[in-house]
């Protein structure tokens, strides 16, 4: 008897039919001998309509009553999918966050998970159940609702089983894996069968948007193989697991994120501290900055620029305001219309040459770059987002079809 | 400084221009130097939206997860208003059934409260918040999501205010008050400024449908003062009060019940104890018998006949079918096409020839009475559902309109 974790998102349930579907994938995983513990998504568009309906209502309402509304989403979702699973004759019960046990900080809207008490989920396997639990939320310290942030359920999902010890988690999706660039846009990318934590974090946390990158941070940090698959084809899909069990790819991925704005101070007087000061204004109110760039203004100065999600500029803006006048900046100025592009290897560490050939491919495409930065395995650049499209196909043309074709 | 219970139901708060109207009312209170909890229903037809979600999965889903489903109605609604209060600049929480203290019976679908723990309500009060507070729901034994059943939110806000000793509780709705008989139906039903508990109690089980009966009997027993009052118009409402601080009406309205099926077992063997085994088996089961009529059949056996709710129609009969095949009776039949008519007065203990005028009434419309049941200050009877109308407006004329008329 193995212990599975299963994660469905809000297009796998969108309604009573791809319900059914889930729940057919469950029983199916349940008649094979296996505890099953599913973590659901709110249905399809349900967390969009409930901040549309909050919006109506109040543009700026507090993030604690926001957790409150959002959290109805997974609630519904779990209960009508074990409803499914009773019609169809097996023993079911939905937890919420709380139930199952899961504690959070206290930041509403992007909680942290700080620990998982799975007593209730545990003694509902005992009793044959399956356990459906709602992803996405928990319980704070004040008692109070609290949402993970987007991608959420994914990690709710691995937490589950690293607190657990579960042999598998399986992220249902609508997708069939993880892919070279995004199988929407570029028609030959091509799905992994395997890929590293490190190289699938990155890939994450640049928009790839198949899995959330705090769920890939958790599973490698426990160890959890995680595997990425398609709710709707049930093909095998993307495996996730420790770098050493794999032959390393020069390139696994290319990754796009629209969700990014571009901030700049200009004019910081040139005195050591004040970067430092700026950053942890920002980090004090939650605000997460990626891509950050220091070059030399006029007169002695420097221009600051960095980049955070679309979501925290208006709070960018308003606490930088200020603050620009007190230190004797000049002003800030903002860009919403750019995306960030990166290319994902583990290959890289040991190839030189890869981000010159990123380039060049841009290059001829006649895209500019804004901004750069790298890491062991990964390149970003910060370019328009009107040359995104553009961009990805030139680097994945690069470094896929023109060395390794797709029909040998 | 008061302490004001307010409680409003879903089509109070039906739509965001409406959850604004509610905050208006509210943020009134609360600058009147009052603390306010209210208790909000799900909005318009979410619950019954929620209900379909559910029957297009699962006809007969367990009423646990009927439950985790619903719940999530007030949670919605809640933090709708919560948004709206603090959109107007008024320091505001949203609490859900279990943080608010609600401690329920164990029965899914038709919980009873076992006692409210307001710690949390206490602090936020002391915290200068207006407290929203989901109605129709709490938590079981279990650590389960439990609904109170119909109309349960009244209970909600009256076991609040019974607990808390509030100064005064509100229960606002799409109707002014408590009227003779139902205001859409008789055009020259009246207002009542002032009624009785017992006899709000018998309008209330006696289909009414202004307040949940439960509400009222722990209004009585807390000596809590009821005004029900529109969130539309804002006039004065019905104070729902001891009765010995008032003058005693004759009759003080004619209330009519749709959600009643009859059901009959046909030739029970004459032997004791039978009828009460029939009703223990019901009753096990959560199923309130209302009217009770037992008839001598043939053969020296007893046809016994009763009224259920509609909704328990399916399971009575399920229960009832093997258990009358065990005893000897001959067959159980039912008819859902009935309705149940009753006046209601605290008058009628000191005025006999109440019942006669109401069976004179409904014998000049030529209705045909199935069943009577009568207590201290009401008679009710069960007809036709097709006469019910008729039967309505037969009696209201026979005791409003031809001894006072409207216009005098």
């Amino acid at each position: 008897m193995s212990l599975i974790v299963q994660k469905f998102g809000g297009s796998s349930v969108a309604n009573a039919e791809r319900v059914f579907n889930v729940a057919d994938i469950i029983t199916k995983a349940y008649s094979q001998d296996n505890d099953i513990v599913v973590v659901v998504s709110a249905q399809g568009d349900t967390t969009d309509d409930l901040i549309a309906k909050a919006k109506e209502i109040n543009g700026d309402a507090s993030k604690r009553e926001m957790d409150m509304l959002l959290t109805a989403g997974e609630q519904i979702s779990a209960s009508l999918l074990a409803m499914a699973i009773e019609k169809m004759g097996y023993p079911v019960v939905s937890l919420l966050g709380w139930q199952a046990g899961f504690h959070t900080s206290s930041a509403y809207g992007s909680a942290r998970i700080k620990r998982v008490v799975p007593d209730r989920i545990k003694k509902e396997l005992d009793k044959k159940n399956i356990v459906i639990v709602t992803g996405f939320q928990g319980l704070n310290r004040y008692n109070d609702m609290t949402t993970l942030g987007r991608g959420g359920s994914d990690t709710s999902a691995v937490a589950i089983a690293a607190v657990m010890n579960a042999d598998l988690c399986q992220i249902f999706t609508d997708v069939e894996g993880v892919f070279t660039a995004d199988p929407r846009k570029v028609k030959n990318a091509r799905k992994l069968d395997v890929i590293s934590y490190d190289e699938m974090l990155e890939l994450a946390s640049l928009g790839a948007q198949v899995l959330n990158n705090r769920s890939v941070e958790m599973a490698k940090k426990y160890g959890i193989e995680l595997e990425v698959l398609s709710s709707m084809t049930r093909k095998p899909g993307t495996i996730v697991k420790e770098a050493k069990k794999m032959e390393k790819m020069l390139i696994s991925g290319i990754a796009r994120d629209d969700d990014v704005a571009r901030v700049s101070i200009i004019g910081v007087p040139d005195k050591p501290g004040l970067a430092f000061r700026i950053f942890s204004k920002l980090s004090a109110k939650n605000i997460n900055v990626d891509l950050i760039l220091q070059s030399v203004g006029r007169n002695g100065t420097k221009d600051i620029s960095f980049t955070i999600s679309q979501a925290n500029l208006k709070d960018t803006i308003e606490i930088l305001n200020p603050y620009v006048e007190l230190i004797g900046a000049t002003n800030v100025v903002y860009d919403d219309k750019v995306a960030k592009v990166s290319i994902v290897g583990a290959g890289m560490e040991t190839h030189p040459g890869i981000a010159a050939q990123m380039f060049e491919a841009l290059y001829e495409a006649d895209i500019n770059i804004q901004m750069i930065a790298t890491s062991e395995i990964k390149i970003s650049v910060l370019i328009k987002r009107d040359d995104a499209d553009k961009a990805v196909s030139a680097i994945h043309n690069k470094f896929f079809s023109e060395t390794e074709p797709i029909n040998p």
